[in-house]
């Protein structure tokens, strides 16, 4: 029984429906939601929310709630929310079709962020006053400690700083879970701060569960389901191309003694491209490989399972269905092989750059500069947003962003002449890689980084169009003055324009 | 005498010519050369590698260098080198104009680079070899161990990691500088990175002088000559509005309790603006300031003797000439009030972000949505480069850009609908702040931006043009499927093609 997850007899006084605990929630409250990547987020107390917001909706009442998760959640917490119109303010990620929506026609107000940035920001008042924390667990302790579920994102700060916390205790969980979370409560506020002692990617620094205070905690509801559990695609062709590539390179730095064995810690993106690299290095010459990262994919589960790789460190799980059944059949082995932390340790510009992490993500598109959109479709429609690929871009060893070079069916290019929206600039990317090959960025000049781009990574459709736009940008820089960064100023952002109007990139 | 700063016997031994160095540089090497922000660079080395160049050029052989150094040098470096066509490449930070001119030009390769990262690629090797560092110097001591100059930059790295080091000793310097450095080694190489233990702005972790290996130096040179000292202009109305409106929010913010009455570590961007801001401070309600910056300029200074700043960190000190006499009468009462430290140390994503540091920098302009462009005029034409803003913006506590509201009598807009480069992303700009007001674009949509940075920060000749372009983008940007980020991908970068063609963003 649920019920028995909680241990702390005090707390269980507190639980009751999700419909009742969202009475707690009043319109205009800004809410501090966990969740992250598909995981931790609550199953039961959003779809109460919609309901009560529909309800008001009906007789005319106003109810909406600003909300701030740690990442993307699911169709039963920001697609029910969303669907409802109950949601005014939306941050730092998201990626649900009917959230995403509203965002796109203008109804909902979303701020795109980093995720490192989230706790300490809300720590320190920038997104106002948290009315109430909803926080999905695992179990509540003998001594009223929370027990976080398959994801950890923002939840600790959300329960610290909230002035009303609601638990959600999910019985679909394994119990497992349990002493693989490690809380770090002292990141703390300036000028108070002191370093965070990460030394390997694998310390432990603080404690399997988060003191609460009962005071705070309005309610309990007790649930039963699973995370947004979606399938993978098999790698195909064209992801293990890309793979190929940056096991080849990694390969090469092992090779000339610029890498260890066992490389660096990995950071890899969200999504089929960054899985398949993943995929690709069990078959890769390294060994006793780490993981540092915010997501925990199916891939790099495989590789823990397959003993290639030692431990890893993230925030959240974001499993298949059968990659979620490995994982809880095999949670004892697992147990000292991954830690959860706080996303803003996870995700921390200190640690990424102390540990020199490896950092992989897809893109949505480059410019031939090197500078990268990892947020909006053709400059104004946002897709997801940033997350975390900023934190490791930044502040990582290596950053590779991955893409095919084309999309719909070849009517989009992903090497354009200048993005369309700008996320990673080119003082911070230093790879890109397509199925058609790799353009190493680093001490290259923007002109030289172009020609690389455009000739190693560009998909033949758009070789000629891109050299073509290149060389006339050339004559036309000159005429305004610099060719440092050569671009025709009228014509730099066409080709997404053409897209709109015609549904593809190229000229007919 | 010069040569009686040199205190170890075997090192004099290695005193010579400006021309004789020069010939241990050949064509092709790749050079690390001291310099930040006109402080610490060379004086004669420069244009003996000048001369040199000239004289094989005139003979038909070839002579060029690719040149790291730490930031902006000066007319006697940067500008010798490109006159006389001997730079081919040249990173991380430029300001001269006859460089500026060479890399618009399209002659140079030039690579903008952060500065926090620099030290540590030239480490990881993605620089390739340095053959030889150039180094200023105040002294040697007994033990044969480096005294920097005004400036550090990435001169301890420079020196490690070249293979041969040639030394110039500056008679021009005030030997008080000795015991004002604070070299710390110890970064080094992931995965064997630990916390850099700095937990207050003033910390000393390192040691006032760099080890030399005596075998690597293979030529001292002795020089008597100025840095750059250029005159700041006074503080003009706009300056002087802007920086009100800083200090009047960090004083909103003392009172409302968010920050403590001595404010946090406070960064200043190179620039009048930057420095007016600082000369308001003298005047403003704070006790007890404390500075965490890459250059200390007159405004920060003058705070410190003054006896409102107690204490300033920086990698260089770039003065005016009347400074550069306060610093040098009072440089005993100084010297326990300023550290300078290597630019890893200096713009460190760990440190700024663990001291909470309060980042102010000018810009080129900034658009609609609070993306920054620092580096490029009318989006090709490199003006000087990114520098340090990139470091304290994406980790700092506060991130501010300042910038009065037009340029060239008003013919240029510092707000306009697209940026024409991004350096700074909308996901890392806080605090847009021009002569007309103030946008905190903290916790809020782009939309919500653009309407707090027209209405606030824009100056009226361009106000209505771009309450013009914004609403037709919402039009516009429905039909192409998301009103997220409005935008008329055609019209976007429109302004700055109408400055190139007709010297005025204005449509007459």
């Amino acid at each position: 029984m649920s019920i028995d997850r909680i241990r702390h007899a005090g707390l269980r006084e507190k639980v009751m429906s999700a419909e009742a605990a969202a009475e707690f929630v009043k319109n205009g409250m800004n809410l501090a939601i966990t969740g992250f990547t598909g995981a931790g987020y609550p199953k039961a107390l959003p779809t109460a929310i919609a309901n009560k917001a529909k309800a008001l909706h009906a007789q005319g009442e106003k109810f909406s709630i600003g909300m701030v998760t740690g990442a993307s959640t699911a169709p039963e917490c920001d697609g029910v929310l969303a669907e409802a119109n109950a949601v005014h303010f939306r941050s730092p990620f998201q990626s649900d079709p009917t959230l995403r929506n509203g965002i796109n026609a203008g109804n909902i107000a979303y701020q795109d962020m980093h995720l490192s940035h989230v706790e300490q920001q809300m720590r320190q008042g920038f997104y106002g006053k948290f009315d109430i924390a909803i926080v999905e667990a695992t179990a509540i302790t003998e001594n009223g400690e929370l027990v976080f579920a398959m994801g950890i994102g923002h939840g600790a700060e959300a329960v610290k700083n909230a002035d009303k916390v609601i638990i959600e205790i999910n019985e679909a969980l394994a119990e497992g879970l349990e002493g693989m979370h490690d809380i770090y409560a002292d990141v703390g506020l300036p000028p108070h701060r002191k370093p965070i002692p990460i030394v390997g990617a694998f310390d432990r620094i603080g404690t399997p569960a988060l003191a609460l205070d009962p005071n705070k905690v309005v309610a309990i509801v007790l649930t039963n389901g699973g995370d947004r559990n979606s399938k993978f695609a098999e790698p195909d062709d064209v992801s293990k191309r890309i793979a190929a590539q940056v096991i080849d390179f990694l390969d090469h730095e092992v090779k000339a003694g610029r890498l260890p064995k066992s490389l660096l810690p990995l950071q890899s993106g969200v999504g089929n491209v960054a899985n398949a690299v993943m995929a690709g290095l069990l078959d890769a010459p390294f060994e006793d490989l780490t993981g540092y990262t915010e997501v925990l994919q199916d891939g790099m589960l495989d590789l823990i399972l397959a003993k290639k790789m030692k431990t890893a460190s993230a925030t959240a799980l974001s499993f298949s269905p059968d990659a979620l059944q490995r994982f809880n059949e095999n949670i004892e082995f697992l147990k000292d092989k991954i830690i959860l932390r706080p996303m803003e340790i996870s995700n921390n510009p200190e640690i990424i750059r102390r540990l020199g992490v490896i950092g992989m993500n897809s893109m949505i598109e480059a410019d031939i500069y090197g500078n990268v959109n990892s947020t909006h479709v053709m400059g104004t429609r946002m897709m997801n947003g940033i997350g975390g690929s900023g934190d490791f871009t930044r502040n990582g060893f290596f950053s590779f962003y991955v893409s095919p070079s084309t999309a719909k069916g070849g009517a989009i290019s992903a090497i354009v002449p200048m993005v369309s929206h700008h996320d990673h600039t080119e003082h911070d990317v230093m790879f890109i890689v397509t199925e058609q090959g790799m353009a190493d960025l680093r001490g290259k000049a923007p002109k030289d980084r172009a020609k690389l781009i455009i000739e190693n990574c560009s998909h033949p459709d758009y070789r000629d169009m891109l050299r073509d736009y290149y060389d006339r940008a050339l004559v036309a820089s000159q005429k305004a003055g610099g060719i440092h960064t050569p671009h025709i100023l009228l014509e730099a952002l066409s080709w997404h324009q053409r897209f709109v109007e015609t549904g593809d990139m190229r000229i007919k």
